[in-house]
């Protein structure tokens, strides 16, 4: 949570010149988004999120997120779209940043995750998935099975200052996972970032779906291994079988699963644990002193993980 | 700015129930307010702002200060209106906090002040300080002259690693204060925190004054000199006089200053630099590590607290 840019109001006002949207009447730093700055910005005609992209974000993938986010929003996905500039622009600048306007979504994320959720998130990622196979561009996944060693071995060291054998731990996954990674599973247009704060919802209904600055091109079913850790586990960190069997059954409701992706699912949910462990570890033992994010505590996925290594099959987690 | 409060969906539903404000639609964290979480609320009805109220806040301050706002708006001063519950309250509890919804107020603070601002904010100060003058309860300045030793004794062993000799000069300076400290001068309801992130412009036009959770009942003058220190000084720390001049002929076209309130002014200048540089002081040399709100930086105070010091009369501040 954070405003890591204050933009100054000529500035600002400079800036909404360039668009069509009446005069500025409110602008607000958002204390959501981790790794950007999100002002909610209210003018005499609507409101609207202005984005400052930071440096954790490289600028050459902004083109892919946006254009992304434009086709999924096109195809009915309910999702933040991009507005243009009178030149037709989309990406700006601001404040020496790189800098986006896009329409804003109603809706809130769900503190506590209820059954009801799950079952519309998998409904939802399935209709995105299905209208991102369209999309012509593709971006790799930077954070998949390739980008784990690095981690490791940034945080190898300290890792057990964290957890007592938490090294070992790691280097046994790590060479599990790398060894045992799928190929050839259907792949097109990931979230990759799928967790509660992203998804909105009014009522029961899921409203919206925001921030795909980890979009990528990565194996459908690994966006799902995503969903299952972040949606699925309680707050003592016990797996929730119905959570997962309510978004799984309601996704292949959209699109249906190949054999190959039923049998691959609990490897994805370890490497996916495994992703979110090591990035998290990482965050935690370099994260500058002062900073105004506070790392999240990357246990939490050492506990999801440890469900996944028990060796169950698919019907674990509520597939059969 | 920080959230330090998440407001679970089902809570705050439950919360907005006890209004007739329609259905929540969103509701977003906000980056600013450095000591309270606030949340700004859409509901089907409009929008406003929901402030859980943190631990630095007194809760035997809130009715005072809720009080104020709802006595200075009935008066036309645009700031922020509580609204009460369909019991009545205004004042009522959100996760185990006290909290209160208020109404929304348009426009932008001003990140670069320019002279027509302070000649803006002169007059509503004066306004403000004529509407309070009938608010009926008091509360004492708990930041004033009888303050600034206790916070001296709590940071002078550690004031020169801030600066070196900073424990000397304050120490100079707090002796100076406390015996020529101005009595009798006109007193009534101060903001006493009136700082340009407080002040919200549409425009050239002042259009609300918010965060209230200081006011209290001090001399007038010393507020005005709080906005001296807050709106007249450049980046570099020179003093703009132009500035100071709009500021106090525009506040006295409203509300006279006294003779003596004339004579005051340079003292109290050096008073509230003095207040702001111990408070500031003081976080920076004891907040907690991690902590969410980065203290601000107190030598900036230092510098506006030496151009008083040279013991200027009033036409140094644009009086005559």
């Amino acid at each position: 949570m954070a405003v890591y840019t204050e933009v100054g109001d000529e500035d600002l006002i400079a800036f909404i010149a360039e668009y069509d949207l009446g005069d500025v009447v409110s602008c607000k730093g958002i204390a959501e988004g981790v790794e950007n700055t999100n002002y909610l910005l209210q003018t005499t005609l609507g409101q609207y999120i202005l984005t400052l992209y930071e440096k954790r974000v490289k600028k050459s993938d902004l083109p892919f997120f946006l254009g992304l986010i434009e086709h999924l929003a096109a195809q009915d996905v309910s999702c933040p779209v991009p507005l243009h500039g009178r030149d037709g622009n989309a990406l700006r600048q601001l404040c020496d940043r790189p800098a986006a306007m896009v329409s804003f979504l109603d809706g809130m994320w769900p503190r506590r995750i209820k059954p009801g959720h799950c079952s519309a998130l998998g409904a939802a990622l399935a209709q995105l998935h299905v209208a991102g196979d369209s999309y012509p561009v593709e971006r790799p996944n930077a954070l998949s099975v390739q980008a784990w060693r690095p981690l490791f071995d940034a945080c190898a060291a300290r890792a057990d200052t964290v957890s007592p054998g938490l090294s070992t731990i790691l280097a046994r996954e790590l060479d599990h996972l790398e060894s045992h990674w799928p190929e050839g599973l259907p792949t097109g247009v990931c979230h990759a970032d799928l967790f509660p704060d992203n998804v909105f919802f009014i009522g029961g209904d899921l409203s919206g779906i925001i921030d795909f600055y980890f979009a990528c091109t990565d194996f459908f079913a690994y966006d799902l291994a995503i969903c299952l850790n972040a949606w699925c586990f309680e707050r003592d960190n016990s797996f929730n079988i119905t959570k997962a069997r309510l978004m799984l059954s309601r996704y292949r409701t959209v699109r249906p699963f190949s054999d190959a992706e039923v049998q691959a699912l609990p490897l994805l949910a370890r490497g996916s644990a495994l992703r979110f462990l090591l990035t998290r570890l990482y965050d935690w033992l370099h994260h500058p002193e002062g900073a105004l994010v506070q790392p999240k505590d990357p246990l939490d996925y050492l506990a999801k993980l440890s469900f996944h290594q028990t060796g169950n099959g698919p019907e674990a987690y509520g597939l059969e």
